[in-house]
């Protein structure tokens, strides 16, 4: 399945969460499959934190296949074949949409720094846009996982009546505290990295990339389960010759120095630290006086939650915490657990119970 | 309890396990209590990754209170009016002993990145040569926590004849796989300081101390409970008045700024480096093809081992992997799981469960 992306110049503008307001913004996404005429097919998939709008298929671009395309494509979990599938790229991300790299229309410098705190709800806004401009009345599904699975649920809150089902996988209602820690000691890496400038790398002509790198080396450990890590690494050493630094002993320690490398040389350094602050402030309690049963109150839709035994971020508990709130409101909600071998990125595995979960709830 | 540290210097050449030679080394070391006539009631502790020789009582110095005065002094469970207790700085370390930050008497110049590797195994042996020094023919205890509790099932396995009970709280046999990760991820903050100079910093009268400063605020995470966190923190938000910088929004965040920042004032970045790596490094199965309980085969000693509910560094089953091998090996050993509220760092804080174990594993 081939596909290219697409971007839309959105001229009016757009007031965030934060307080600021972007004077116009553009918004990158890629479609997958056909609308039908009743428009009763559309489904939209919301990214993680270092994902973008190239979801499924091979890239016209770059050959590069999409993030999710275990998941999305002609007779797979979300069928292509009966479903019309749209993913944009978040702003305030790197993937092409308005974000810390791309141009401020108002002094037509690079954004950088400058680029306003975005927010899970200033995501669904977008989207919101997007759905209109194509001509979407209603989502039969809005899914994804991790910071996807909390867009997935904040549309089923904020767009009660825009939306019949929500597939939040491998998700929070809010992060914990050691979530927000974790995240902290990551951000602290890039702004103390002396090619951070305050966020203003881009107008230096640099980027903090040795910032960016341990940043990626830490989140790493968090996706992967404590048990996957043992089986696949244990305390194998290095064999020299394909050691990427000196410093390095373990392979696990190699492996990470590689992934981190690799990372730091695509992704923005301000989109991690937007990205990883919507995350940690992300909390539909809050306009509730913490209450989550309260939020939940007006959803329409019905909710899948999925959680993987083997993920430490977003631990199973956490999406029953979902569920139970749900079931309090009196919102139509399914908790499964899954084993998923890969901790917090079993999400974007396909099992086959996970097929046959996804299949059941869009075709329910 | 009033305490003066002293420093010894060893002038016979010390091999390491590395492969290199100290020419020399200094020793900083404390004693409480009083060594009876019988030479008998001598008790070793080892201190921990960030630990010193100030184990106890209030120093001469500067007034500051050893890091287990709660487990050592007069009546308390190492009682000083019984027991003759001695605790040194591993050398590697920063706290007065040869390491880093000392001066190599090959060149006069400050040791830097220069000092070589050490080991658990390097450690037990400068502490057996001090063991002669100071006329002590056997330890009645070896205790310690983390990579102290490392120290201790190290001085069983070494130095069978001299030690009649080794207490190994909060440790492990092997560092697992994340462990290493996270120390690598710590390692990398480090190195990529702009002010490490590949660990000639001193040389370059400056320090890495952003670098530093990260590595702690991860170490920090890993050692204190998720719940403890949750329930210290949660999601509250820092009030503006008493933020240390303008991006911190939640109250951990704010804590962790606060830890690393102290923390990179007094620490030395190299003994980070050298530290953690023999924390990975640790490992007595690996003489023996991987088989620990064959490394265990000539303990004399009992062993007490303590895990930590709440410890998710070494949580308990590793103290029960260590216990199953004293097992099948013949030794004698208790394995006690004990709540600790602190996480990884619940063997530095007393409780009366804690308390009466040591106290009748110390007096068996």
């Amino acid at each position: 399945m081939k596909v290219t992306s697409k971007k839309i110049k959105f001229e009016n503008a757009l007031s965030l969460e934060c307080g600021s307001t972007l004077p116009s913004f553009e918004l990158m996404f890629e479609t997958y499959g056909e609308l039908n005429k009743q428009n009763s097919n559309a489904v939209l998939v919301c990214h993680a934190f270092s994902g973008n709008h190239h979801a499924a298929g091979e890239s016209n671009l770059d050959s590069s296949i999409g993030w999710w395309d275990q998941m999305i494509g002609p007779n797979k979990a979300i069928d292509t074949n009966k479903y019309f599938v749209v993913c944009s790229n978040n702003i305030g991300g790197c993937g092409g949409s308005s974000g810390p790299t791309t141009i401020n229309p108002t002094n037509e410098e690079v954004y950088g720094a400058d680029f306003p705190v975005v927010s899970v709800v200033d995501w669904v806004n977008t989207q919101k846009i997007l759905m209109d401009y194509l001509g979407i009345s209603k989502w039969e599904l809005v899914l994804g996982g991790s910071l996807g699975g909390m867009q997935a649920l904040q549309w089923a809150i904020s767009y009660p009546e825009n939306i019949n089902k929500a597939g939040i996988f491998a998700a929070a209602a809010q992060a914990s505290t050691q979530n927000i820690a974790m995240n902290e000691v990551a951000r602290e890496s890039i702004r103390k990295d002396e090619n951070f400038y305050d966020g203003h790398y881009l107008k230096n002509n640099t980027k903090p990339k040795k910032g960016l790198k341990t940043a990626r080396m830490l989140g790493h450990i968090t996706y992967l389960s404590e048990e996957h890590m043992d089986l696949r690494f244990g305390r194998k050493f290095q064999d020299n010759e394909s050691k990427i630094t000196r410093d390095v002993d373990f392979e696990i320690e190699n492996y990470l120095q590689y992934k981190g490398e690799k990372f730091s040389d695509a992704f923005d350094a301000n989109t991690y630290i937007l990205m990883t602050k919507a995350m940690d402030n992300f909390d539909p309690s809050s306009n509730e006086d913490g209450d989550l049963k309260k939020a939940l109150t007006n959803i329409k839709s019905k909710l899948l939650i999925i959680g993987f035994k083997t993920d430490w971020l977003f631990p199973p508990k956490k999406g029953k915490e979902i569920q139970l709130a749900a079931m309090e409101a009196g919102i139509k909600s399914s908790f499964v657990v899954l084993d998923g071998k890969h901790g917090h990125d079993s999400f974007l595995f396909m099992s086959d119970r996970y097929f046959k979960i996804i299949r059941s709830f869009i075709e329910s």
